[in-house]
């Protein structure tokens, strides 16, 4: 029997074939899927971390730009993302689909498993969900926990003028990354730099989530606020500043641009410090810190899996301003807005 | 200023207008709206339970025939009606939004007003969420957590042969209130029934959760298992017979249903069991009890909100059958199947 779309199977079917790729879920979920609600002993003197995102098709991603395993994979990763911006360690998963009729059965199975592939390699357990179909995109809602303890709780507050500002790993990559997808409209046409083309592809389709980066920071409190990169560095600099009542001098020279991302833009035409600054889709980590905390982060950063590297500080003043180096002299202007989904 | 669509609103004017709405969250809730993710502390000595449940136009309702405050409160009733069937007390909730760009703004102020009333209705917080716009339909995430002791948690297995089944309240009167809708085309069509109506309508739009009578029953440890009838009561008995590996017996003549419906379903050529049994949003439960255990679920009506009805029994051959008597004689069919959104 061919089954072509998930219109041929009935919900049954379809929590049968997600359950199909999960590990059996330890002892502390007592209930997991397939009742009315899912049941888990909470963790021993820890706080709860919770948090919902939501990936909707042609808004947050094209189905063909984006392979169906990396959707299921992005759909858990921006969650994990925010886990990481608290200090968290993950616990459970959620998943609500909306699925078009005409979803193939392959895809739905692909994207299934690329969330599963994650989950797993997080210690994550997809406890329960739902499915309905939709006249409309396809929309994946995650709803992930966490736990943290009470001290080490990483939020947006807390930066106070002299705070050091800085970024895990590096930036542009991912935006660059999509950029060429919207370009290449024939993979024949595709440039002589394929090699560094799919690598930034690569880092689009699959954000690493900075779990670890963002649980050391945490356990050190080194770290006075915290913030992941969804929408880009300058607006999730503008929500620190925003929740911690600070103003913001980020220097255009420090950011941590990806070389290959960099080497893109300019060919574009484009300027890679804005885009860097601006684009959505860097699931990096910004951290602020106050300067005698440099001890602490140093033992957090050799344990981590991502560089870190400072590029500004936090000032009593409230402007938000980026440093350029133009002509040997510095210049100041406003930090960009960042991206937005909406107005 | 004249704002029509919430096409004109950023998303943190959108969140402002629902944090606008919402009552002060307890201390409990360390971190609430606005951070990467919320922050909670577990209610200590009690197991968590966890649900999301999603409404999407044109699929879970129709906006023509939905005002705008039932679609919010539609939306967190459902996830509370799972709450109940857990036997479970309500802590937090998780807001995803999908939003059309042509949504009024009175109508978005409206629906978060319908949930947030729900909420405050059943001191259940909203600490998160997420907005996003979408080319498609309206879509409605909603992520709940409630609490319940380890060992008065209500599932869908523990049903055994000989076991009464009950069911909560009345059946029908959301279906028959939909139907009405669906064939009122205009308001002066409105035939000279039109308080019964009304208040079928009325049972459609605003379903009742049944937390209280939930817990009661998981406090009183009456119930061997439990499920809400979201899906109809065919549907949930299907789901206990399955996960308690147990038959089920219906009598025709002892299903509840609402007087208005059965009037309604009559006019209209329907049969009122069938519709009773098949049709979904009677947001309901269905329990079923060990006969000896009929004084401790006496205690739990006394101090309940709902009229329990006994329905049927649990049998040891697996086959659903319904009992209906025709001509004085009692005859057997198989129970129907369920709504399902699905094919």
């Amino acid at each position: 029997v061919s089954i072509a779309t998930i219109a041929d199977l009935n919900e049954a079917e379809l929590v049968a074939r997600i359950q199909g790729r999960l590990a059996k879920p330890p002892d502390w979920v007592v209930v997991g899927i397939g009742d009315d609600a899912a049941v888990i002993e909470p963790e021993r003197n820890r706080l709860e971390v919770l948090t919902v995102d939501a990936l909707v098709e042609g808004v947050h991603f094209e189905r063909r730009f984006t392979p169906a395993d990396a959707i299921g994979y992005r759909a858990l990763a921006v969650n994990l993302s925010d886990l990481a911006a608290m200090g968290a360690s993950p616990r459970v998963a959620l998943l609500s689909l909306a699925l078009p009729q005409d979803l193939l059965c392959t895809d739905f199975d692909a994207m299934v498993g690329g969330l599963a592939a994650l989950a797993a390699r997080h210690h994550i357990h997809l406890v329960g969900g739902n499915l309905t179909r939709t006249s409309g995109p396809l929309v994946l809602d995650v709803t992930v926990t966490g736990s943290v303890k009470r001290r080490q709780v990483l939020t947006r507050q807390g930066a106070r003028p002299g705070d050091e500002i800085l970024v895990t790993g590096s930036l542009g990559a991912a935006a660059a990354g999509l950029q060429f997808l919207q370009q290449e409209t024939e993979p024949s046409q595709t440039s002589a730099n394929l090699a560094p083309a799919q690598q930034l592809v690569h880092r689009y389709r699959y954000p690493q989530p900075r779990l670890r980066m963002g649980q050391l920071l945490s356990r050190s409190k080194a770290a006075t606020s915290c913030v992941d990169l969804s929408d880009g560095l300058a607006d999730g600099l503008r929500q620190i500043a925003k929740a911690s009542d600070v103003g913001i001098a980020i220097d255009a020279d420090a950011i941590p641009i990806d070389s290959d991302a960099r080497a893109w833009f300019q060919s574009q035409g484009r300027d890679p410090v804005l885009e860097a600054l601006t684009r959505g889709d860097d699931y990096e980590l910004a951290i602020c810190l106050r300067p005698r905390q440099r001890g602490r982060l140093a033992a957090a950063i050799r344990h981590g899996d991502a560089p870190v590297t400072r590029v500004g500080v936090c000032t009593a003043a409230l402007d938000l301003v980026l440093r350029r180096i133009v002509d040997g002299r510095s210049h100041l202007e406003p930090l960009p807005q960042g991206y937005s989904h909406f107005k």
